[in-house]
């Protein structure tokens, strides 16, 4: 395999794939992402056995193959390379690899590609498309109150339902609640899964790369995965499984007091009451 | 005790000793700052036994008197403080203290000014005026190589030697040794002193206040202690006892092979390679 690119597009997908890969891994392959070129395009793919990440990186191939490299080290290293000449990645014999920038040669160990674990298959079944700025509002205002507990394992992620041409995103730590539904025309077949908050957190940091007001993404459900598509990306999360508690029981239909409140005000004086009512 | 003090200023003074108290102290008034409010000044102090620290701030004395308040708690607070009005700060009965600042209300509990710990006396005997830019870049350049090793005692501070109208600091954590010598007309008596990292860390950063190239701040020793004056602050720090090794006989005399090297080539090159021998 041996494929040329530059610094900053090999950083830039070297920089996606970082959250994904977990650094302290005791599976080796785990902390490594896979590279695959062919004729047609370069891509780079991560996981964590619950998360999936595939994209394509702006390289060229010269020699189509497969192999996987340690994450972070990587990163590291292109990093540091100053150069604007373009970056060179070559398999060597016993699967080490050269990386050559300019007059900079790294030698390093790769593991090979075929041990890579493969992501979900993603299938396009059900799903929608969804609008970027939706979207990124609705995990904004569910995101923060999702459970940290252990125990309560169909909490630890947030509800996404679709039924009678609504979205609906809600999230509960047993303490509070968040609940968010903005109109959807068109929605195929009801659902309602329980998406896990690191893969909110990832498909976040996606939709921020998203410019127009019109953009979308497709959201869809592959078995027991949820699958998430933007341009050349593609995002897969075990789902949790689990029944999320009835919600719409807790949400109270009536108000006896009603104020308004001017929103920096509050939270001035949230932070400042917050400060004492924190002490251990 | 009764003061006002603009948010900025109360700031700044909080900030500033931030670093001098230990957070985590088994003796409570460690983690508090004196303030000191007479007819004509309002001081703030803090102490870690080690390094002691005092200053003045541009505040009001209403009523005279001294206490001792939180350091962490109190900076979290007025940092909070989004408004412009002056904040006051009175003592109420059994060492409440009240702090307000526009219609926010703070009442938090304060320590016995009295039982806050002396700081050295700092009657100025043997001393230099030494150039603020001078002396920066001396701790810049022999500060990295202290020793971390809590085994050799000598090492963990740098040598600060005069004599010879001459200034120079030395620094070694066994490994390798930094050196730096600059001129000093008029020293009055020799001396060499090992100063601890700490106590370098915090006058870096008070010298960076500095502004003009002509500047100087004070420098002596008192006792056991070094002190070192700049302008309305004064910090002190306890210095290391022991026998600093003979730094000389290990800097060689001649060279065989001379090469001249890019400053920022050598970085970037020293770079890349650290990032394959740093691995454990």
């Amino acid at each position: 395999m041996e494929i040329t690119i530059t610094r900053e597009d090999f950083l830039k997908g070297l920089h996606r794939i970082q959250s994904i890969v977990e650094r302290r891994n005791t599976t080796p392959i785990l902390t490594h992402f896979l590279l695959e070129a062919t004729a047609e395009e370069v891509r780079i793919s991560a996981t964590d056995l619950e998360l999936g990440f595939r994209g394509t990186l702006a390289a060229e191939t010269i020699t189509p193959g497969s192999l996987a490299l340690a994450a972070r080290q990587t990163y590291d290293i292109v990093r540091e390379l100053s150069s604007e000449t373009p970056i060179t990645l070559t398999a060597l014999e016993n699967n080490w690899v050269q990386l050559t920038a300019d007059r900079a040669v790294f030698k390093i160990p790769s593991l090979r590609g075929d041990d890579f674990p493969p992501l979900p298959s993603s299938e396009e079944k059900d799903g929608i498309e969804i609008n970027d700025q939706t979207f990124r509002e609705m995990i904004g205002k569910t995101i923060f109150s999702i459970s940290q507990d252990e125990t309560r394992f169909a909490l630890k992620g947030a509800l996404f339902a679709l039924h009678d041409d609504e979205m609906r995103m809600v999230s509960s730590d047993g303490h509070r609640l968040a609940y968010i539904r903005r109109p959807h025309a068109g929605i195929p077949t009801p659902q309602e899964v329980i998406v896990p908050k690191k893969a909110l957190e990832e498909i976040r940091k996606l939709l921020e790369e998203s410019k127009g007001e019109e953009e979308t993404s497709f959201l869809g459900v592959a078995g027991s995965h949820l699958i998430f598509k933007k341009d050349d990306v593609l995002l897969t999360s075990r789902l949790i499984e689990g029944q999320f508690p009835p919600y719409e029981q807790v949400i109270p239909r009536g108000y006896e007091k009603r104020a308004l409140l001017n929103r920096e005000m509050l939270l001035g004086a949230l932070k400042r009451v917050s400060l004492l009512s924190n002490e251990k």
